[in-house]
């Protein structure tokens, strides 16, 4: 059983428009409303490999409503904690110049007893089922402290349950701290958290063995259609991908995070891990729809990653 | 007791934002969310004014389910008819320059069962409620005809309750045939709905004495800052207003109809009628909040409006 963590869901709606004018009404007859959040990314994908998961997090509102509802949908087990306010909104509009113009909503304030409660429906998750890795994904709501994923990596290194932690700015700062078990940035990502530039092959393998992330047993650092290159222990991994129609990047990070989840849990090699993740990421690049892989093309697209190791 | 009839409510969600940006994504941490829908504005503006009301229309999906407590917040009695799809999201941006960008959606397709369960729950509350006027307000959503009004309108005649409607395009081109009690549009709507350029107060006199709208006892056409003009039966009316602070005039036009709804269901005087629907006009107009009127200063305003007979 895997648990994803998603503090922080939203109500992703894109409008298709033949054109977004600025101090206009606009009309959008065609849109798409979904459940989103990076943890429901990776949770829709775990569903998709055949994994048992459990989503979790905060929801409020009838917008909370609305992503109960969609994940039920999706058979995906959920117990997630009710919060006072409501379950945030992000809107995309989307032109037919292909110009993507957004508008996000802070989303809930989570109060001191909301965060207590998360923390111990959690802690009562990990009583009552075997949990063989938990997945954290996406920025950390206000009321919460940026440490929050600290406490929460803690209990489960004490539990040695796997965390895969993917998430950005001072949040990750903050969580290296407690070692998590594998963290997934992407080159700005990891440039911010060492606090230099990062541009070539050379610096990112610097980035790699960097004396600040030493702690981190995993690092896998995401170049988009630059495949990946990875640290797991002491191996060095570089990740190159066949070239694909990419029909829509979105959700591509959550997709390969899934993929490294599932094949973690079965304690797979760290090729396998990685190989799994990409093909992962691949496939959901390949479709429109965020967190949906065509599981018939796993096998074709798996044999043509290609997992190099440096050292 | 008055039944408003809100057949497309949206829930409207207003961001403030300090620029907003064209293919950029931004975020809003202000933001306001509200059950909206003309028809829901004349019940805000009723139930303020003492009036006994009960919402009804259609809802859908999470998002009437929002709009379902709003208005049992707000004490307002509600019997509205489930839809399968969701009432539709209405956003609005407006930026620190004043920018307003509006993204509607279209709102859901009503099918033939729910519209006919419509029907069926409005006259049973016919049955069940001394009804002494009603209120429809707004567009028609998709799958219903554009003469759906006809036919409320035809029941309402038929068991001799008043019915007032405030609605535009070929849905009021429509509706005109079956008689409503009140009309209430504007410069442009009606110029639409009689197919000429109406300008000059002159052809604002003209207009209400139309050939065409000669069947519909009441017609006031509101002309904002400008007043209105009204003819009820054979009388012609002037109405002159106050120069005030306008806050916001998004729901002045559903506040005056509500003044008016209960009015009427008083049996007050043409003058009265329209004194009290200017009044409530321009106390929504005195505040920012949609269909929010501040009683308080209603004895002050009422004063200050002028009713002036021109025939």
């Amino acid at each position: 059983m895997i648990v994803t963590i998603t503090l922080n869901p939203a109500v992703d709606t894109c409008y298709y428009v033949s054109s977004f004018l600025l101090g206009e009404t606009n009309r959008s007859d065609q849109y798409v409303k979904t459940a989103g959040g990076k943890g429901l990314n990776v949770s829709k994908v775990l569903k998709q490999l055949g994994a048992d998961v459990i989503a979790t997090g905060f929801l409020g509102g009838t917008t909370g409503q609305f992503i109960a509802e969609e994940v039920q949908k999706k058979s995906i087990i959920s117990r997630f904690t009710q919060c006072k306010e409501d379950t945030r909104n992000c809107i995309a509009i989307i032109d037919q110049a292909g110009q993507h113009t957004e508008m996000l909503e802070r989303g809930p304030k989570i109060t001191e007893e909301e965060a207590k409660k998360f923390f111990q429906d959690l802690t009562e998750l990990y009583k009552l089922r075997e949990i063989q890795a938990i997945v954290a994904s996406g920025s950390i709501p206000a009321g919460l402290g940026k440490d929050y994923y600290c406490h929460l990596i803690r209990e489960a290194k004490f539990r040695k349950i796997p965390f895969i932690l993917d998430t950005s700015g001072d949040a990750l700062k903050e969580a290296i701290q407690a070692e998590p078990y594998l963290i997934k940035p992407n080159i700005s990502e990891v440039a911010s958290l060492l606090e230099r530039e990062i541009r070539t092959e050379r610096e990112v393998l610097l980035a790699l063995q960097d004396e600040k992330l030493r702690i981190i047993p995993n690092i896998v650092i995401s170049l988009g259609a630059g495949g990946a290159m990875a640290r797991c222990d002491k191996e060095i991994y570089k990740v190159i991908i066949p070239t694909i129609e990419v029909k829509s990047p979105v959700g591509s990070g959550d997709a390969m995070v899934a993929g490294m989840a599932y094949e973690i849990t079965k304690k797979s090699t760290n090729e396998q891990v990685l190989r799994v993740g990409t093909t992962c990421g691949i496939l959901n690049a390949m479709h429109v729809e965020t967190g949906y892989i065509d599981i018939e093309k796993f096998n074709m697209l798996y044999k043509e990653v290609q997992i190099i190791r440096l050292n």
